[in-house]
Formats: structure tokens, sequence, C-alpha cells
């Protein structure tokens, strides 16, 4: 193929580690220079395409791409968009590889989840499709860990540690108020379908009374008067209790804990609010006293306290996909796979995109214990590798100091402009 | 004054670093052993006094001793317990004596913040008042910030670092997401009589359009309709907003926005949190979408992102206490005293308890902007040197190493229980 350039996409909700996949790929890129000319970055992922918003990477010097290993966010602007299907918009694509004649692009990099997953591999059918001949690559990332064949999802690793730092030091402020002021302590944490997240706080457990004492999962049925009581059994164990609730804790009837009743751009529901929930639960029928923390965003930007083995696999999924697309790939998302050894060990495989797209990864019932509220041993034996390593961004004035691009765009080739 | 064992407590809510008071206090004691016997914890601050429980600290091995600098959380317990004036209740302080007596204590550090100064300040006048000879020393404590005398109070310097971190992160988050996503959002953090904490977030903004685009202060009355101008603006001209917002901010009337007995978006009753209530009005009036975190325990139990500034300074007052002990005084206070250069530097200097006790100090006007919406370069000034150099815990399977004490209690010597 001829030397053609590249385009890559941030897409989905935003990690600690995203832009270490970024790095990735841009710094492997510009190790082919006989391949692949330019890399440019979508402005806001996959509508920057449509809109021809275009940021030339080779504008920006190696040490602020460097930076981009110890950056959070997405510093090329993430969206929540889904491509409809070839027959429902057509123009989409069409616009898309219009979009990529113009700018003399061949390899498609997109770095996601499922919801991506799904775009990537749509485009990687445009040859057979449209005719357009390019090589698409999908870039593993979600903090939800839900991709399938992938050992684990980069983003995850680096949410679970900062879940099982943030329970951890809560609990130890709970422990030593819980005397005279607050006995219930309440972490709300992401996890919409799955207790992945919910899961790695119970890593925080390491000796019989620590916290968390209670784990609440989207998988078990939510049951008021067990939850009440064994809160109630922890306070007179331990003198408090410390629990760490998903957001998407809900009711054996399926309902939520919490329901805001709005949605987000690919229909999933916006959740929030399990914590105030539990919260009255625990004022008016064991009358104690609580507090709860809610840590949103927090939680999956907290690049400070990122997992040094998450950044260490964010950076080398991004490299590979490149090398894949160098070899000819497309259609194909590289994969993390655990070694078999006792000791964890992980290298870089590959996943078909057509059996990746779509598919959700539910945790394993046997992550969870018996009662349905905390870990057990086999859960443990597959997180606790993922939290390893610490990766401390550089810091100046007291404050990490995060990569500030220059954005710069590419001049427009099209005359028209497409609506998204 | 014959050798005597030494009485050591926190009180209050926790922080980052009283640990690393009493660290400073245990250690600095054991190089005196001429004049100190035991240090002696109260087990939950000053109730462990009353109830004859104390924690012998010479059970502890150097090691542990040295790992409660970097220990977040009260290691000993704390309390919410004021003691109230000998007039009112002769008989706790005749308790305390009684204690004191039985375990031939002569020196009383006490750990925390206003209300602790005043409870050191009595127990400093026992002598006078009750016959009983021991030297009282206050050693400041609080996330609040609000002592008089002392230029800043440790404990205040992590959360400021955690606050403005965290803003600075999360910030990035949106602003990645923000062009078809959450384009507000909301970080509330402590402080119900001051903004000292708020004000630590704006540190987070170094250049033009950097987050915190809008800090609300418990002293700036708040004005529903130019708040969300502002928040308009912002989301125009940055694409998003992302806002500190202190639990204390306030109606001109002085109701608390937190008590606003509204109902949140996701239809339950208001349970108190000041980033809910402004998220409803960010939706109902702006139709924008919004996200918001409570960082709660989090931000003042955050050890693993303490300021290095912070650290020092609370291992410092610790050692300086027992300095001014065995120096003969008392009812005193060691104060953290700001240099007059240009560069920051800091020494510790001496406050009298009679003038910090139930002084709370506020933070000028002149650290917010005009329009009340940001900090001033005068606030910048005072804050920055505080959220100075990292402090990183030790790891080991991802997690910080926090220090388990043994907690061995010393043996009662009374026959008598006290009812706390």
């Amino acid at each position: 193929m001829a030397k053609m350039n590249a385009f890559y996409a941030q897409s989905g909700g935003v990690t600690a580690v995203i832009n270490a996949s970024a790095c990735g790929v841009i710094e492997t890129a510009r190790q082919h220079k006989d391949k692949i000319g330019k890399v440019y970055a979508g402005h806001n992922g996959i509508i920057g395409a449509l809109r021809e918003e275009l940021i030339d990477t080779s504008k920006e010097t190696p040490s602020t791409i460097a930076a981009l290993r110890h950056t959070p966010s997405g510093a090329f602007g993430s969206c929540r968009y889904k491509l409809k299907s070839l027959e429902q918009n057509r123009a989409e694509y069409e616009r898309l590889i219009e979009v990529f004649k113009a700018h003399n692009i061949g390899y498609f990099f997109y770095n996601g989840g499922g919801d991506s997953a799904d775009t990537c591999l749509k485009v990687s059918q445009l040859s057979k499709t449209l005719g357009y001949p390019i090589q698409a690559i999908h870039i593993p990332k979600t903090v939800d860990n839900d991709l399938p064949f992938t050992d684990n999802c980069p983003g995850f690793g680096s949410v679970a540690k900062y879940v099982a730092v943030s329970i951890k030091e809560a609990g130890l402020d709970v422990a030593s108020m819980c005397d005279s002021s607050t006995k219930v302590f309440i972490l709300e944490v992401m996890g919409r379908h799955a207790g992945w997240i919910a899961a790695a706080g119970g890593l925080a457990a390491e000796q019989e009374g620590d916290s968390p004492h209670i784990i609440l999962f989207p998988e078990i049925a939510f049951d008021k008067a067990k939850f009440l009581k064994r809160v109630d059994e922890c306070v007179k164990k331990f003198g408090f209790c410390a629990i760490v609730a998903s957001e998407g804790a809900q009711y054996a009837d399926g309902s939520f804990l919490a329901d805001s009743g709005t949605v987000d751009a690919f229909g999933h529901k916006q959740l929030g609010g399990v914590a105030p929930t539990l919260a009255t639960m625990v004022r008016q029928e064991l009358g104690l006293k609580y507090h709860w923390a809610l840590a949103d965003y927090l939680q999956r930007a907290a690049r400070h306290i990122a997992s040094g083995t998450d950044v260490e696999q964010a950076y080398a999924v991004g490299k590979a996909a490149v090398e894949m697309a160098v070899a000819g790939k497309s259609g194909v998302m590289p994969a993390i796979i655990r070694g078999k050894g006792k000791r964890y060990s992980w290298s870089i495989g590959e996943a078909p995109l057509d059996q990746v797209a779509n598919v959700e990864r539910k945790m394993p019932r046997s992550f969870i214990s018996k009662d349905g509220f905390s870990i057990t041993e086999e859960a443990r034996d597959y997180l606790l590798p993922l939290i390893q390593g610490e990766d401390n961004p550089p810091y100046k004035n007291g404050l990490p100091v995060y990569a500030r691009l220059k954005k710069v765009k590419v001049e427009k080739k099209l005359s028209t402009a497409f609506k998204v």
C-alpha cells in the first residue's frame, strides 16, 4: 500500500489512560514513516471526521506527545456518538469516505468501548460495502471492563485502584470517628450494568474488619432488609460500616435504586444517587449517622493515582494497533492476554472485531461471595494485578503537569459541511 | 519536674496528616526520656481519658510509629466531644484529674481545632482551678483552616491539594466530552462556614479557560440568576463549565443551598448536597447535561495525594509541642509562622491558648474576586505554597501501606467507670 495518513479518534467516556493509548499510536506511527504519513486526530471523536475537523498531531512536539502518557481525559476530545447501520444512515458513511479521501487517510484507529468497536467494525467493512480501502483497528478502552476477548480493558485498572485506595482511606477516617460520630459511610462508584468497579473496592479489605464491609453489585438483587441487617451487624462488630455501592445497584425487578429518568446519546439510562438513597434507609431504619461520597468523574479522571500496569497496557494496545495496521491487518483489536503462570504476566493478542462488537462481558457470579456482599478469592486473583504499580505524573507548583496540546487543525478540503 | 507520663489525644474531624503530628509527638517524646515517661494516647480522643481507655504507645515499634507519618485518619481514634466549662461539669474535670493522677500523667497534648483548643486551655488551667499540676499544649489541626495565629492549619494543605488536583482532572474529563455530552460539572467540597477549601480549587486554574470556571463560597451570597448567567457564559465561551461549590454556599438570608428542601433530579427528596441542588437548577433553567461529585471524607482522608509541606508542618507542630512541654511551657500552641521573603518559608512560633480558643479565622474578602466567582492573586499567593511537594506513602500490592497499630491498652487503675 502507498503511504497513507492515519485517523485516530477517542470515543465514549474518557479515562485516566486513554491518552496513553493515543501516545502509543502516535509515537509508533512516527516510527513507521515509510507506511504512515501523518496522524490526524478527530476533534471530538468520530464527529471530527464527519465535520472534517482534524487535528494535525505532527504539529505537536515529541515531548508533548510523550506527556500524553501521563495526561488523563481525552486530549483530542471524545464523543458519545454511535454510527447507525449502513442501511439506516448511508450518508454518514459516504461522508466519512469523502473526508478520508480528501485527506488521504488509509488507516482508522478507534479508541473506545463496545459501541465504538461496532463503529470500527463498520468502518473496516467500507472496502467491501462502499469500495473505499481502509484498515480499521479498534483500540480497547473502557472503565466498564466489559469488552470480550481482552483479559481486561485499559482504563479499568486505574479506576479500580482509585476506588480501592479511596475506600481504604475513607474507611480509616470513619473508623477513627465512629465512637462518637459517623457510623456508616457509603461510596458510590460507576458501573451501570456490571460490578467490576465496585468489586475493585473489595481489594482494600486485606484483613478481617477492613473496609469495605459491604459491596453492592448490580448483579445481586438488592434486598433492603438483608442489607440493613448486615449494616447493623457491621456497626455492632466493628463499630462502623463502610460500603461501596455500584450506581447500577438494583432491585430484583431490575429497577435501579436511583433512576434519573434521563438517557445519554447511546440510549443508556443516566444513573446517580444510590448513595443518598441508601443513606436515607440507614437513617430511617437504623437511626445511624452517615456520610456518603459520590466520586463520579473523579474516579475515571484520577491520573494522579493511575495503575502503572494500566498505563503500560494502554500504551501497549495503542502501539500494537499501529503495528497491526502496518502489518496489513484490519477489523481487529489488540487484546490483553493474561499469562498462565502463577505470577501475573501479560502480552498483546489479537481479537476479531466482528466477535467483539456489541458483546458485553459480564462479571462472573463466582467473583461475588455467596452472601452477595463481598468479593471472592477468585475475584481478588483477577483484580489485584490490574492495580499494581504507581505511575506518578510530574508535578510543578504542587499540581500534576498535564499535556497542553496546540491542536492545530488540518485545513479543510471539502466545500460541504456535514451536520451531525 | 519529676519524670511524668504524657497524654496525647486526637480531636474532631480527622485529616490526612493528623497522624504525622502524632508521629512528631511520640518520636520526640522518646528523645526526652529524662522528662517524659510513656506517651499514652486517648482511645477515641478525650473520651479515652474520661473512660480510662489509654493506649500505651510504648508498645508500638519505632517503624510503626514512623509509619504514622504517612497514615491518614486518627490512628488512636478521635471524637466529637467538647468539655463543658468547669462550672457546668466539674465532674468531668475531676475525673480527668483522677485518671491523670492514677497514670502519673503530667503532660497533656491535644491535637485538634478551635473547640479542642478551648478544651486544652481548660486543662491547662487545672493547676490553678483544681490544684492538679499539668502542662497542656495544643497541637493545631483542622481542614477548615480557621485557627487564629497560625498562618495555616495542618490538614488544610492536603485537602487543598486534593481539591485542586481533583477539579483539574475532572475538568479535563468534562472538556473532552462537552461537545456531545456533559457540559456542566460540579464538585462539592467541605467548608461549612468558610471558603478556604473551595478557594483551593481555584489553584487548578492556571490559564484562561482552565477549570474551575466558577467557585461558590459561603462568604458570597448566592444569586441564582447571576450564577446561571455565568454558567451559560462559560459553556458558550469554553464549551463547558466546571464548578467548585462549598457545602456552606448560602443565600443572602443565610439559608444554605443544601437545606433548600427541593427534590433532586432523580426524583428523590433532597438529602442535603449543594451539588445536586445546583445541578437541578442547571438542568431546569439551562437544559444542560451535568454531572456532579461529592468528595466528602475522600478529600480529608486522601493521604495518597497529601501535600508534602502539610506533612512536614504537621510533624513539626507535634515535635514542637513536646519541646515546649519539656521547656516547661503550658497553655500554648505551636503555630506556623510564614517567612516574610518572596520565597515561601516557615518556622514554628508559639501562640497563647487563651487567645486561640474559640476564635474563628475568616477568609479575607480580598481573597475572592470582585464578581465573587474566583480567587484573587492574593489568595493564590497564600494558598499555593501550602500544596507544594508530594509525600507518597509506600505501596504494596498496588495499595498504600498504612500503619496498623497494636493499640495495647494500659491496665486500668481506677475501680470506677465514667459515663460519657
